[in-house]
């Protein structure tokens, strides 16, 4: 086969990923570079002059989402790809910027081969995946919002003002909205931001689907009291009962088999002075998995254990659901081919579920979706000090190209 | 004896305590009057025409201490009572403001009553107990700080400003240490800021000393990570080694026969994000007793476990003492006055360690000394809602007036 000599050029790439990384940049190797930001739009700027010098279509959707279209010879729906180049306040320069930037470089590949799909390829650029995911979520047609206070920016400025800096239009919302009768099938390439491919040493993730997340608000209710002149005996400590939360937060993960992850990441005492009894305590619990079957065993423990803890230190419990995502499953095929391009081009892989969220999430819900991993070094992530070496960012690339030129065919 | 005759009028005593409580009166019925405060130097001013009005003659040191002599007929060293008049930012009325009100009482009723003892009587206000206590601290000598940064406010003003306010002398400071010379003993009746007396059902608490307090400063390091992306058995979970870390502190103390208490009362995580594994916790721990040994046994205790949850949760925990104050033992002999005195009063006793610390503290530490407690409402203290009943506080001070008119005889 003619496609499978083709490979994307790494130096390229990686060009594009430093030139992009010089928008917004940090002291430490990072980015900073937020939706909406000056940054955000000199970056969005710098890809659609990227798109076009490689014969793309530029649309702009009402979300704001770039669309970058290398056209078809058939009259097909179009394959897309894509990621998103936010960040978060100081983040790396991999996380989403090498989806986008990948795609880029495989039209970039084909367009230097005089090459073109039966299908369309598009180049998505979602905007604001760091924050409420507008771009992906309009997309799928699930940004319902009526008012639009819940994409309000933290700092005050409406949604309607930032979607007119990007281009989008917020009245015209629901035009956004895609459908699998012009998406035939999504692909996201993505760094892990975990460290599981490192500990595998495995070169690319298969992504089975994106886990179910359920978020939970913790308050404990104890009593303020004097820390020298309280009995033990006599204490309703918010915190020691927080303690106990916590521990049972770890272990309802680990006490069941498979790979289901739990965390405290948030935690906030009332009035936190050394020499006072805790008399509050908030938490945030944080689940995830690719079964929901599974979150619910984990959520019918924990409820269990709250119980056990307030009875024991006098305390009152109240958790409450801030949020639940369904998973999103992968398309099984789309798995296979990524598995079997991964096999052609020598590279080891490893199926995984993304335990990350990613606008693939949202995309996956109206067409069959797809992920390829590759590996962050040491697993860090949302940091400046984020890494994915030059060969494993085009290695990633690589994987991109060929399995679109496997859907192409296959779809 | 004509002496147990005498009483304290309880109206009188109850209508000074809420004169006092207007000046800095809260909404809820508390008090904000930090020490240095114009609030503060109203109410010094208050306690001064108070004092004056009962034939008591006013100097004010250098630590800017309010020292009310009643004269004896002897030339006797004094016995000393009193406590502060200063408050935490949001406290109750009752806090260190009945027992100088009480000792004012205790010379209104003498005078009242033509009575003079053979010693003379002090009443002392100490300057800000609730801060630093440089006004206890520097009557025993131990106010040592070159250049007063120590004792310099949070807001910035500079120690030698805040002692002028008040009519004291930084550069004079040493001219305020007393001794055993001069003080024969000191006495000093204050609510007990905890609940035990209520849970005992007994009205008066006769206090064995006054605890020793170690205080730690932990530091737990682990590495912060995505809480979807990082597996549970690649975490180095920082929170999650400080809920072992509390319920270990918890542990410790209750674990042990005796009434030594351990406390966690301020918990900060880094960077404490619900979608991140923490990386980085800061944490108190603050232990007391009245034994040292006991002390001695739970910090090494505590060490170990420290020692295991690190190795455990793959964290860095460090431990370093900030402080320790050494105990302050009550005078058996006094201890005895008291317990006899509230017998011949009809008033249920119970000898119990004070777990706050005290001006008491500080003047025990040249003179023999002894406290008196009534109880606190449910125990609560350093609140808006801190409560003692007017008989509780007039029962109180009819022990400080019987107990320094046995010790006037006794000493």
């Amino acid at each position: 086969m003619v496609t499978v000599a083709l490979q994307t050029n790494y130096t390229r790439l990686q060009k594009r990923l430093s030139d992009l990384a010089t928008i917004g940049q940090l002291s430490c190797g990072g980015v900073r570079r937020t939706a909406y930001s000056p940054e955000d739009l000199a970056a969005r700027q710098m890809v659609i002059t990227a798109m076009e010098q490689v014969a793309m279509d530029i649309t702009i959707d009402a979300a704001g989402n770039i669309i970058g279209r290398y056209p078809g010879v058939q009259d097909l729906p179009a394959l897309a790809t894509g990621s998103h180049i936010d960040t978060v306040p100081a983040g790396g320069r991999y996380d989403g910027a090498l989806g986008v930037l990948a795609g880029i470089e495989v039209v970039a590949t084909l367009h230097e081969a005089g090459q073109r799909l039966k299908h369309p390829i598009e180049v998505i650029v979602f905007t604001d995946e760091e924050g409420e995911m507008i771009g992906s979520k309009a997309m799928a047609g699930n940004a319902h919002d009526t008012d639009g206070e819940f994409y309000r920016r933290l700092d005050g400025t409406p949604i309607q003002t930032c979607l007119q800096r990007i281009g989008g239009d917020w009245d015209a919302l629901t035009t956004a909205q895609r459908t699998a009768q012009d998406i035939a099938a999504y692909l996201e390439l993505h760094v892990e931001q975990g460290g599981v491919l490192e500990t595998k040493e495995c070169q690319v993730g298969v992504v089975q689907g994106i886990v179910s997340l359920q978020r939970y608000r913790v308050t404990i209710s104890g009593r303020p009291n004097h820390a020298g002149t309280t009995p033990m005996d006599m204490r309703q400590d918010a915190l020691y009962a927080a303690s106990l939360l916590v521990a049972a937060v770890h272990d309802v993960a680990v006490d069941m088999p498979g790979d289901q992850v739990a965390t405290v990441g948030y935690l906030n005492v009332t009035p936190n002075a050394a020499n006072i009894v805790p008399g509050l305590v908030d938490l945030t619990i944080d689940l995830r998995d690719l079964s929901l079957e599974t979150l619910e065993v984990m959520v019918q423990s924990l409820q269990q254990r709250v119980q056990a803890i307030a009875a024991a230190t006098g305390t009152q419990i109240q958790l409450e659901r801030q949020h639940a995502v369904n998973p999103t499953l992968a398309s099984p095929r789309i798995q296979d081919t990524i598995a079997s391009v991964c096999d052609s081009l020598g590279l080891s892989h490893y199926s995984m579920p993304s335990r990350a969220i990613h606008d693939a999430q949202e995309i996956g819900r109206f067409t069959q979706m797809g992920m390829i991993f590759v590996p962050s070094q040491a697993g860090v992530s949302h940091a400046e000090d984020e890494y994915t070496s030059p060969e494993q960012c085009g290695q990633g690339a690589d994987v991109l190209l060929h399995t679109l030129l496997q859907l192409d065919e296959l779809t």
